[in-house]
């Protein structure tokens, strides 16, 4: 596979207006934007950290990934997001070298990018994301 | 506080040798450390991804901070790292904004940088370090 950075970090919270507060105003960074992704059932908030974005993720529906996320584990780091080139090749390396896709082919995710999730039992435990910007 | 970027992901494995081949042989990243801290009773690998790293941490012993932590939650990311400079400074601003910190001063942690936690209690729910390269 070819990474090219970490494209973001994605963070199950409960209440999205207090955890944007504790990321502005403890940790100092700056929220650019919030988008509501219907189809992930999440309203999310993004923070640029230098190369790297936070998400933090609300669900806007207990049925929601997020929401039984939360019920289980409680608030927490939810995934990890590559920036690829290429994602349909990466997804198809990655399965032929044995790793169990949650999405076969790219979805729409959140600002515009093209996603895909690799299933955290084939990925030790992390919850993994490639994502690539077409529209570059 | 004044964040410079994300100095590293922690991620909690059982199996340190297993791990790091998934990072290299499907991810295609590169290992260029490995190293054991004693003190918090781990044993590390290191990749770089742009200018973050990711941490793999194995516990050496089962009541370790990364053994405990894999015993309740499973394998899965452990922690998330800011670099910052003046580290002290940092840890009494967050302290002044209510926030719970594990370590009052800052003590040694992997690749000779200075390092102190923050509580996820008091940082919904995302067990954060601060790093600071005091040799730089």
């Amino acid at each position: 596979m070819d990474i090219k950075k970490i494209e973001h970090i994605g963070i199950a919270v409960k209440d999205l207006e207090a955890s944007k507060k504790y990321y502005e105003e403890v940790l100092g960074l700056e929220c650019y934007a919030v988008e509501e992704v219907a189809d992930q059932k999440v309203k999310t908030a993004f923070f640029m950290v230098g190369e790297t974005k936070i998400e933090l993720l609300e669900s806007t529906q207990p049925d929601g990934p997020i929401g039984k996320f939360i019920e289980k584990k409680g608030e927490g780091i939810h995934h990890l997001a590559f920036a690829v080139n290429n994602i349909e090749g990466q997804l198809a390396e990655a399965k032929e070298k044995g790793v169990r896709l949650i999405d076969e082919t790219p979805r729409s995710g959140a600002e515009g990018l093209d996603i895909a999730f690799l299933h955290p039992k084939s990925t030790h435990g992390v919850l993994t994301e490639l994502c690539e910007d077409k529209n570059k």
